[in-house]
């Protein structure tokens, strides 16, 4: 029999997916997790400044990795984190929450514990954090080989988050059993389809395909959670089919490829030809399913009639009114890619960078800012996006080949984006990570500056500080005194946070952006840039576009 | 017909009940609750780094106001911010907790949403929010009236949060009915009492507490919850019965009377004679219902025996195995009062003062820290107690006449002191606001600070800076690195979070301590002091406490 012991035995089953750092705030009821931790080869404890942050974090890790670790201890612990790890779940991210929980001998002597109402119900905050998951499970001696193989299989299949309980005593206790060995998450087989749907599918889409005159395709960022971005990249260049992202899915696929025509997004669409492209098209190949909420469509103003759609989700696929299920998202690219025909013409949408505007001595504003930024990014470079008005800038971005982005349009949890990048940071193996935000944003999170100092990673941070929740200002109005914030010095703040060896600078003018940029180039170490941009009016919606989303509130039909 | 709003008169009805401030973060959905709080006299926005602080902030306010309004957005906010509603049911405080919707036109239109799954399904966080409250609603025009009444009904009498979800749209529409006119908070009958189980649980506890020859009495915040504070001073002082509190009560009755005896805890009560006049006592009239939780009975090593407590919770008493329903807690102290018949002798156990020590050059330490401290309190100050090693020390702290602290031990989230210390110090009139926090704790919620500093308030905040979480070190073992810490430069972060005109600095040694000190004698200002304790060994539970405790997490029962 096994001595390792359940809360070892749960991380080593992990680890051998090939996560090695465990986000997370220590606490009592979790130290047998934190102490297991210590003793697994290969993982390393990331302790964060909150269990929030912590969360994000381990989202940041999932999207580069493929799936991270979070521990945080009972009741406190676990539902400050409940906002990230349903953001992990909007966003299709397998992180498995590990949390402690009183030991069974507390809990059968009846004994009233901290982290609680005073009673004895000790199971109170389980149904909360589990419906932030797809699957859960409390371990116990006995049961923790079978759950840890269910956890993974279903957390991995869903592409979602996992929630696993073990007790401060149960934790410690060996394993009663067989461990099972794991492989590297990009050998499990994670779907498996059914051969007769999967035929038909893939029959169905290629004549649909095939037929089509000017079809396009729209890629989501699910083909890369389930590690099935390169079939789909090779299924767009193959098939030769012009492709868009909509804007949550903005840096899914590499936009230097001569099939990207630009972003999606009906009346927001990028400006050019996309627009008029992905709505005169006879079939919309939507390969990833993607989400119909007002941000990524423009409020709403997409047109996209499902007469014209072919939707390729992760295991079932919609064609009209077809549906085929059990099909497996990367087992249909790769056939689908075999058995489609090579269009001959294809409808050139050439996708220009932004120009550079601004002279030396101007203030820094959005228009002098992307594009200059925009020219800095390199391949294997990572760009972690904000909610915000900086999504929306970020969007009529053209990454340069290799260059991947990662933003959370969908959950929309502001201040995501700091913690999140140290997990992108800590996830990546080469290439830098940019990460642009906003003080509205910002100011949520930013005590995480602290930790990434202590663990010595490199980002570069864009602040843009104007002082104000620019989003807000956009889909309100402007004016209002709650959108207004307090006035951060963002760039003294490393130095306080004890970051060593950070560049850190206070950006006005375009003149000390592109010195900052240049000197840039040759810095190996962590950035830390404050951009004022306190005088640009946000960029309200457009009339139309506003007509047909927030216009909904007001309290007279018109 | 009224044409005041949905969401204005669900702000009015708060506002008439004295609270004048909104803490949150603003956001979409929840716009008609913020451009709501413009409107309405008497109530201004106090806009927080974040939700999890704006709740702490709240439940803060709440503890010296009595009451307190939250908003958060749908979701994304309302998650963030439910740890620390949770924590305010738990410490018996009843904030209100506004939280916006997707408009009802949005929702009959199935349109798909950000802060969300990308699906139609709009309630899905209202279980888990309403979960941390003990009262909910979904106010519509024609209900609004009514279910206002219910909430602040049900809320008040349970002393706990509620949670109203005001959607976008029907936030914006007239309210259909009467408003109903509220009177301040300590003039709303809280709690009504059966007329027959009143008196005869007032004739048991007389007849128990007359019949008894050496009885104390234990006293809990919960009779600050229901503004029955001075009633309870009242019985104890009439009556001439000892009194002390447990730890997560410290503060809660006035330490200068002399009926104070000390803190009880079992094994980690404070010295003197405290574990002795209680265990020995054949009565202990427990005003409050004391939380047998470990960390409020020295791991469980109180010896209170049910045969000889007498325990009178918020609205029922139970006199051995004797319970009575229906009780209201003012209503019976006032009767007990009036009923009781005075004790002539009294158990004399006089609490002093902590003792100074250290020399000038000596680096602080706790033993030097908390005499000092205590002897800048004045009448009318409050002392925040963050949890931790701080809250063991302040146990002992004897608090001079008309202090009061706050702390949260019962649910124990560590980060809370910070904005609470900030809703502390927006609630009172008059007296100084103190805070005492580690930095395990204080990393969690710091960027609070800049809204203090925004708003202008004046805490005095002290920062035991000993590079880790001291608790955990006590309650674990020594060594792990997973309780060591960034190593932030504290008394930096004022002047980076944009706080103007405070008092800061950094102290090593007894001397710089008592000249900071005297210093803040003279000050109006805010203070925000790091106060090193680096060398320091956290004092480690006895070891028969830990036999008692923590011992039971072992895996092999000894």
């Amino acid at each position: 029999m096994s001595r390792i012991s359940v809360a070892e035995y749960a991380l080593t089953r992990l680890s051998q997916l090939g996560i090695d750092r465990v986000f997370g705030v220590p606490g009592d009821y979790s130290f047998t997790i934190d102490d297991a931790v210590e003793k697994v080869a290969g993982l390393s404890w990331v302790g964060c400044a909150n269990e929030l942050n912590a969360a994000y974090a381990a989202d940041g890790y999932a999207r580069i990795r493929g799936a991270a670790i979070l521990s945080t201890t009972y009741g406190v612990g676990e539902l400050s984190a409940l906002n990230g790890v349903m953001g992990s779940k909007a966003h299709r991210l397998p992180v498995f929450h590990l949390v402690g929980m009183p030991s069974e001998r507390i809990q059968k002597l009846g004994l009233v514990t901290h982290h609680n109402f005073g009673d004895t119900t000790y199971d109170r905050f389980q149904a909360i954090s589990a419906s932030a998951c797809c699957v859960s499970a409390v371990l116990t001696p006995d049961n923790c080989v079978d759950e840890m193989e269910r956890v993974i299989r279903e957390a991995l299949k869903h592409c979602m988050p996992a929630y696993v309980v073990i007790t401060e005593a149960s934790g410690l206790k060996p394993v009663i059993g067989t461990p099972a060995q794991g492989v590297p998450l990009e050998r499990v087989t994670r779907q498996q389809s059914d051969p007769e749907e999967l035929e038909a599918a893939v029959a169905a889409l290629s004549s649909r395909i095939g037929s089509a005159k000017n079809p396009v395709a729209l890629v989501t960022t699910l083909v890369n959670r389930f590690g099935a971005g390169s079939l789909a990249a090779k299924l767009v260049a193959r098939a030769n089919i012009p492709f868009a992202v909509t804007p949550n899915d903005k840096g899914s696929l590499d936009e230097s490829l001569p099939q990207f025509i630009g972003t999606y997004a009906g009346e927001s669409s990028t400006p050019g030809m996309v627009r008029d492209l992905v709505e005169e098209a006879d079939l919309v190949l939507d390969i990833g399913g993607i989400a119909r909420s007002e941000l990524n469509t423009g409020m709403w103003s997409d047109n996209l009639p499902v007469e014209k759609m072919a939707s390729i989700h992760d295991n079932w696929v919609r064609i009209g009114e077809k549906v085929f299920i059990h099909v497996a998202m990367g087992e249909l690219l790769v056939k689908l890619a075999e058995r489609i025909t090579p269009r001959q013409s294809r409808a050139s949408a050439s996708v220009a960078p932004l120009p550079l505007t601004g002279s030396p001595a101007d203030p820094v504003c959005s228009s002098s800012f992307y594009p200059r930024l925009q020219r800095c990014l390199k391949a294997g470079d990572t760009v972690v996006i904000e909610t915000g008005t900086c999504m929306f800038h970020l969007n009529a971005v053209l990454l340069p080949q290799g260059v991947t982005a990662e933003g959370q349009g969908l959950w929309g949890s502001i201040g995501w984006a700091t913690p999140a990048c140290m997990g992108v940071a800590m996830a990546k193996k080469s290439g830098k990570t940019w990460m642009v935000t906003g003080d509205g944003s910002h100011q949520l999170t930013l005590n995480e500056l602290a930790v990434m100092g202590r663990y010595g990673i490199k980002p570069i941070i864009f602040v843009l500080n104007n002082g104000l929740y620019g989003i807000e200002d956009v889909i309100s109005e402007r004016g209002h005194p709650y959108d207004d914030l307090a006035p951060v010095n963002y760039h003294l703040l490393p130095a306080a946070f004890g970051c060593k060896g950070w560049f850190t600078t206070r950006i006005t003018t375009v003149a000390e952006l592109e010195k900052a940029l240049e000197f840039l180039e040759s810095h190996d170490g962590a950035a830390y840039l404050e951009v004022m941009i306190p005088g640009e009016e946000s960029q309200p919606m457009p009339k139309s576009v506003q007509d047909r989303g927030y216009k909904l509130n007001t309290p007279q039909p018109s």
